[in-house]
C-alpha cells in the first residue's frame, strides 16, 4: 500500500468510525447474536487478496457489527467502561503509524522518555506519593491491564520475601498472600501463574457484605500463617472492588504489611482515576504512601482506549531485580551504564508499543479539568439513578460508589428475589435498549449499573429508570 | 470530541502518517538522541486541555521526532521487523473505533467467533497441522506477544505435569525446564515468573555454534534429572532463534517430549510465518503435529503492526484447566453452557482488543499470494548481500538463516576481530545510514542484519554493503 493509497483507505477508515459514532445508539447494545452465529456468517476459505479496506468495511457491516456488543453506546453499563474518546484513538493511531517498539531505551528513546514523563504528569493530575515519581526511587510504566500489573507485583514481591530464593532455586511454598474475597478474579489468576498455589492465597472477609476487607481478619490471617512457618509476601488492597466498589482500609492495611514485611499492592483499576477530582483523593489514595506499588486504568474511567493500566513502584529495583533478562542481542552501552529505563525489565513482555501516546493526546485534549469533568458528571448521572431507585419502594439499593450502583428487586425471599432480579436485569440485555451485569452477595443477586460513557447523559440514566421500573411488574419479572 | 471534530482531526493524523511513510527515509534510522535529552525537551507541567491533534502532531515532529529509532526506515536491520503496514494500522484502527472488549463471548461475540476464524485460516495459510485447528480439540488465540505466549504454555505445562497439584498446593520445585541455550531470554523470564527457578531451567548446548539443540545432549540432561527425581515438565524448539534464526530439531525434540511426557512447546515467533511460501514448510513446520503448542508472530514478518502474536494449542482444555478464574460478574449463560470460547482463559490478562481485525485486513490486502510474495522477497535481498559479502574475504559470514544474517570481520585473532566488528556496527549505526545489531557466538561478536521491512530494497542492501565496505577501511573500524 503506497503512502498515497494509505491516505485515501485511512480517509475511509475514519469516516466509517465518523459514522459508527453517529449511529452507535442505533444498535443494540449487547448483542443478539447466539454462539455460532458469527462464525457461521464468514467465509471458511482464506481470504483473497487485493481487497481494498471498503471491501473489509462492508464485510463487518454486514457480518461483524450484528456480533458487536457496544462498549462505546451510552446505554452500555454492564462493566467498567472502555472508554474510546476521538483524542485517545487518534493518538493510538499516530502510534500505529510510527511502529517503534520500545523494550528498551535505545529502541526508540522518545517511547521511553515520554512515558516516563507522561505517568509522572498522571501522578501530579491524580497526585499520587512522590514515592510514585520517577524523580524518586520508583516510578510508572503502562502495563496493558491490571492483570499483569498484579502479576508483576507479586513476581517482584515474592522476589523480595525470598531474597532471590524463587528466581534462584524455584518456588517453596512457604509464602502467602492475601486479598479482600471480593478481590479481582487477576489476583487469584496471578497466583496461579506464579506457582503460589490457591491453598496460599486468603480471601480475607469483609467487613459487610460486599464491604471492605475486615483488617482484623487479615491480621488473625497473618499471625496464624506466621505461627505454621509461612512468609506472608503479598497483600493486595483493593480500591474499588469490581462487584461492589468497596474500598479497603488501605492505611490500616498497610500497617498490617508494614509489621509482617508483605509487599503491599493497591489496585485501583477502575477507580483510582478519579483521584483526578480533588474531592475524592482524601478517600482513594489514603494510604498510597505506604504501597510498594499501585495500579490505575486510564482505560476504564479516564477516556483512553484500552489498553492501558498504568502500574507504579516505589522502588524501580525491586522490579528489575526479579525481572530483568540481558541477552547479548539486546544488551545496549547506555542499558550496561544504567543511565537509562529499560521498560522490558519493567513487566511480562518484552516488546511494548508506544502507548504513551494516546494518554498524552488524551491530557492535551481535555486537560486536568475537563477529566475530572467527566468523572463528576459520570457519578452525578450514577446519584441520578439511585436517588431514583432509593425512592422507590420496589428496589433495594444495596450499593453506591462513585459511578458503580448496586441493586436488587425488593423481596423478603432472597431466592425468589434474586430470580426476579436476573430476570429483570435479563430481559432489559435481551431487549437491547440497555445493557446490565449482576454479581452475587450474600447470597442475594444484584444488579451492577456501571456509568462512565462519555455519551451518556441524563436521559439515558432517565430511560433505564423507566426500562427497569416497565420490566418489574412485565411479565419477564415475574415468571422465574 | 463530536463525531465531526473526530473526522477533521482523524483526516489530519492520516495525513501527518502519510507524509511520514513518504519521509521516512529523510530521518536517521536509529535516534541519535542521548539519554534524557527527549525528557528535557518536554514541560515539566501538566499539560492544559483544549488542545486539537494539531497542537500534538506539532510537538511530536519537534520533540519526539529526535528520540525515534524508525523502525519503519528501509535500513531498519537491527532487529527483526515490526511491519506497520497501511491495512494492518487501519484494521486496527476500526477495532480502536469500534472500541469493544472481547474477554468473554457475551462482552462482544463478534471479537471472539471473527479470531477464531481468522486463526484458522491463518493455520490453512501457514499449513499448520490439524490440531491446531478450532475445528479439532485445540485452537488459536492472539497473544500479544511470544514472552507472553511461552509463559502461558509454561503454566498450562506445569498444569499437566502436577496433575493440577501446583495451582492447588504451590509450585514444589520439581520440575524442569529445558531449551536451547540460544532460546529467546522470554523462556528465562518465564522460568522466573512461573516460579521455577533458574536452577531448575537446562540451557541445552547447541550441536555447532549458534546452531539448532543438541538433541543428544537434551536427552542426556533429561535421564540425568529424572535420575535424581524431577520431572521434565516444559521443553521448548526454537524455530528460528534470535541470535542466530538456528532452527531446533523438533521432529527430534519431540520423541524426547514423548518418552518423558513433557509438553513441547514450539517458539517460531520470527520464522514460522514464513510458511506462508509452501518452499519452506517442510523444515520450518517438521514435527509440528507433535507440539503440544506453537507460537509464530505476524507482527514480526508478516506486515501486521505489533501486537500481534499467534498461539496455537493442540489441546485448548490444557489452558482453560490451567487458568480459568470464573467470578460471578463475569459468568454468563453461554460461558456456563461450554457452547463457546472465553479468550480470557487462554493467556494472562483478562481484557483484550479485537486484534483479528488487523489481521483479517492483512489478508485481504495482501492474501497469501502476496504475503508469500513479501517473505521471498525479503529472503531474496538477505541472499543479496550475504553474497556479496561471502565474495569479500574481508568478511565472514557465519550463519544465514531466511532473512537474517550474521558475520564479523575477517580476522584470526577473535578479540581484536570482535571489538572492529563492533567498531564497525557502532559506526554505522551512529552514521545514521542503517541499524544493525550485534550478538556473541563462541566468544566472537557478530553483526546481525534482520531484513523484512516492506519498503526495503536491492538499493538499500547495497547501500549496507557499501556502508560496511567503506567502514572496514575507516578510522572507527580500526581504532578499538
Amino acid at each position: 500500500m503506497t503512502p498515497e493509497q494509505f491516505r485515501e483507505q485511512g480517509y475511509a477508515v475514519i469516516d466509517w468510525i465518523t459514522s459508527y459514532q453517529q449511529r452507535v445508539e442505533s444498535f443494540p447494545v449487547r448483542s443478539p447474536a447466539r454462539p455460532g452465529d458469527i462464525a457461521g456468517s464468514l467465509p471458511l476459505e482464506i481470504p483473497t487478496g487485493g481487497q481494498d479496506i471498503g471491501a473489509l468495511l462492508s464485510d463487518i457491516d454486514a457480518f461483524v457489527m450484528p456480533g458487536i456488543t457496544h462498549w462505546q453506546h451510552p446505554s452500555f453499563f454492564a462493566y467498567f467502561p472502555a472508554n474510546a474518546s476521538g483524542p485517545a484513538i487518534l493518538g493510538d493511531l499516530i502510534a500505529s503509524g510510527l511502529g517503534v517498539q520500545g523494550m528498551v531505551w535505545a529502541t526508540s528513546p522518545a517511547a521511553t522518555e515520554v512515558e516516563t514523563r507522561v505517568l509522572d504528569w498522571l501522578a501530579q493530575m491524580l497526585d499520587l506519593p512522590t514515592c510514585f515519581h520517577s524523580s524518586s526511587a520508583g516510578g510508572g510504566v503502562i502495563q496493558d491491564t491490571a492483570s499483569t500489573a498484579v502479576l508483576t507485583a507479586l513476581v517482584a514481591a515474592l522476589h523480595r520475601a525470598s531474597h532471590g530464593q524463587i528466581r534462584a532455586a524455584g518456588f517453596d511454598r512457604r509464602y502467602t498472600v492475601y486479598s479482600s474475597e471480593q478481590a479481582h478474579s487477576s489476583v487469584a489468576k496471578a497466583v496461579t501463574i506464579a506457582g503460589v498455589g490457591a491453598a496460599n492465597l486468603r480471601k480475607i472477609r469483609t467487613s459487610s457484605p460486599g464491604g471492605p476487607m475486615d483488617v482484623d481478619a487479615l491480621a488473625a490471617a497473618i499471625r496464624a500463617d506466621v505461627e505454621a512457618g509461612a512468609v506472608p509476601a503479598f497483600i493486595v488492597s483493593a480500591v474499588g472492588t469490581t462487584g461492589t466498589g468497596a474500598i479497603d482500609p488501605t492505611v490500616e492495611i498497610a500497617r498490617v504489611a508494614r509489621e509482617c514485611g508483605a509487599w503491599l499492592h493497591v489496585d485501583a483499576a477502575w477507580a483510582g482515576v478519579a483521584t483526578v477530582a480533588p474531592e475524592y483523593r482524601a478517600e482513594l489514595n489514603a494510604g498510597l504512601e505506604f504501597a510498594d506499588s499501585y495500579a490505575t486504568n486510564p482505560h476504564k474511567w479516564l477516556l483512553t482506549n484500552f489498553d492501558c493500566d498504568t502500574f507504579y513502584v516505589a522502588d524501580r529495583r525491586s522490579l528489575t531485580d526479579a525481572l530483568a533478562e540481558n541477552p547479548e542481542y539486546l544488551r545496549t552501552g547506555e542499558s550496561d551504564a544504567g543511565s537509562v529505563i529499560d521498560y522490558r525489565d519493567w513487566h511480562i513482555q518484552l516488546g511494548r508499543r508506544f502507548r504513551a501516546l494516546k494518554l498524552w493526546s488524551v491530557m492535551r485534549h481535555y486537560g486536568a479539568a475537563g477529566l475530572a469533568e467527566h468523572i463528576r458528571y459520570t457519578v452525578a448521572l450514577t446519584d441520578r439513578l439511585a436517588n431514583r431507585l432509593r425512592a422507590d419502594d420496589r428496589f433495594v439499593v444495596t450499593h453506591q460508589q462513585l459511578s458503580l450502583l448496586c441493586f436488587h428487586l425488593a423481596d423478603p425471599d432472597p431466592v425468589r428475589g434474586s430470580a426476579n432480579t436476573l430476570a429483570l436485569m435479563h430481559a432489559i440485555n435481551q431487549s437491547g435498549l440497555a445493557y446490565l451485569s449482576h454479581t452475587v452477595i450474600a447470597d442475594r443477586a444484584l444488579i451492577r449499573v456501571s456509568v462512565g460513557t462519555p455519551t451518556t447523559t441524563e436521559a439515558h440514566m432517565d430511560q433505564l429508570y423507566a426500562e427497569l421500573s416497565a420490566g418489574f411488574t412485565s411479565p419477564p419479572g415475574r415468571t422465574v
